[in-house]
């Protein structure tokens, strides 16, 4: 199983679908294709919240706005997973929670690929060989190498001779919280489409209580959003743990006024 | 085989396909994603209308703007195909279309799932055991509740321990225009991507009539948008069998100044 | 395998899926279902730009402003490929590509279906027989097709009595730029979802060159989008090894004021 991700729209995702489906039967499942465009961080969140759902498989991931620069191309082991993408951060949330659980470590690899001088299409975009493209890595590089990766196994793909483990490469992680006593201060990771504004303030912060302070406003604290009426704000525990502002049939971005890297101070 | 249908956009969808594909090999189809927001009658809508091309398979359905409150999971047998989804009447126009031709009774179980206190990420998003957040049931238990489903059979599924047969459940139903000689009133039901305005009135209403009055004008019939100018308005049957009011290459909703709801007379 | 593209976007490519897998268990994959509405054009840019990275298959495209008019259906073999849509020139660049490394010839049938003066509702929508509806001939005509061809198989659908070789076709051609020197003239053939304006103008253009006049301004020429401080225009040879306008960062399109269509000059 391959899972694929970028923010690439479309067709592209179908060129990237064409390139694996000439090296692998595998069943291909889309985990979104309109993450905002060139936002690493957005997307990496996403992914660590929905590729731990998965059985094992291989995830291809294409958010990369430095392509075509010397940015490498890397997978990640990540326990029965590995995640293929571009040295910019966006897999590592994901894989670091993929092996929570089990406590496994990451290993990180980086996959070599001959850059090029000639142009993909110099003669034909028919069939290989071709060139890489400068511009679309996803289709050149990342594509071809998921494909290779998932054939080779997530166990023994390290042994091929394009695949070299490295020690430094791109990190990123989000904030933590400070939780002092009666206060805690967050941020807004990300507003999902539905409005919900996710913080990183944890869910257990509202065990027991029918209302708390957002940024000095009482808000009650609901179970589901449909114990209030219509358009009323609240506070609750996400499908992701974390406490969400949101709106009951409504969104609880433009209600609370709050937007991704916003501070949220619940007391 | 599954079939998904929600209006959560994306990623949220990939969540509960890693979730199924954790417990069943089913082929996946995606029916919509983007249906509009909460809206249970727009997406029963084009249920009814899509689901009956299928072959025999179980169809997961999540526009819920319950979750997390006391309403029920159902799972709806008919014929060769099972639901599962709310109880909030979603599932039951599909249901009976799926049933119409060989006169079959439809069926409605609720499937039932342990509430809990727990938050789902109180320890880590991965991998089982964990809670059933309150604010992401297609996930946490309607995308569980398909595949097992699905695993079971659409002929034994209500075997299973957590699956009772219910007698009282939320229904809902289409309006049925009313015809009185010359005259039929009717509704717009949905508006499709296209400007399209899909009314209840029968096709039948336009069998051998060159134009017919709507709303006090004459709008020529035709069988295919191209038969008139770019920007004509236009009255046809749509490939749901109904009348639907058109614009060959433009928008039906916008010059006729409709929307969904909105009282369509034809003499 | 069979993919499918048209610009029909949810859920009626739902009911195409349904439709093709009542006839057959091949792999279904999306290409594109979001293309500008009614616009052949930029359907057959992309079908020829990503069509060619897929192994054999069989290739939907319902992209049809004539849809329900007498224009016929088409099935045309293109090497190891079929491609199965309307009579309009949307399915002709793509085919010619797919055989371009091959030299292989392109051969063009017209698929029959009969006309129905019965709408497709009038008993019931659920299972066959059926009407063909005027409006949908994606789910009703093309579909049963692109699934029946696949059975037949590429080598042999032509042998089935619904498939008639034709000589004459609406084809679709891109139009070729004029070189003249140090002065090249073509044209923007599309803009992709992150705003860069693709030309007709080959890559070779740019080979050995810092910077180029565009339309009479100085614009540097780079590899990689990520060259260059976020916001500044730029060109570069896309994925498609074409001359394309574009913005590090930001969209080209609007930077560059083009669309397409526009001329665009380079020296």
């Amino acid at each position: 199983m391959i899972t694929l991700a970028s923010d690439f729209g479309t067709p592209y995702p179908a060129a990237m679908k064409g390139v694996m489906l000439q090296r692998t039967d595998a069943r291909l499942v889309d985990v979104a294709h309109d993450f905002p465009r060139q936002d690493v961080r957005t997307a990496a969140f996403w992914l660590r919240e929905v590729l731990p759902y998965f059985p094992p498989a291989v995830h291809l991931v294409v958010v990369d706005p430095g392509v075509g620069t010397d940015r490498a191309a890397l997978a990640v082991r990540a326990g029965d997973h590995a995640l293929v993408g571009p040295d910019n951060g966006v897999l590592l949330p994901a894989a670091r929670e993929l092996t929570a659980r089990e406590g496994d470590e990451i290993e990180v690899f980086e996959v070599e690929y001959a850059d090029s001088e000639a142009h993909p299409a110099s003669e034909t975009r028919a069939v290989e060989p071709r060139a890489i493209s400068s511009t679309f890595h996803g289709r050149d590089v990342f594509a071809p190498a998921a494909a290779e990766i998932h054939e080779a196994g997530v166990e023994d793909f390290h042994e091929r001779d394009d695949v070299v483990a490295v020690g430094e490469y791109e990190d990123l992680r989000f904030p933590d919280p400070t939780l002092d006593g009666d206060v805690a201060v967050g941020e807004v990771l990300v507003v999902d489409g539905f409005g919900n504004a996710v913080t990183n303030l944890p869910g257990e912060l509202l065990d027991g209580r029918e209302s708390v302070a957002v940024n000095g406003e009482s808000v009650p604290v609901v179970r589901a959003y449909a114990e209030l009426p219509a358009g009323d704000r609240l506070v609750t525990v996400g499908s992701h743990g974390n406490v969400e502002l949101a709106v009951n049939r409504g969104r609880g971005d433009d209600a609370f006024g709050v937007t991704v890297g916003d501070e949220i101070r619940v007391e």
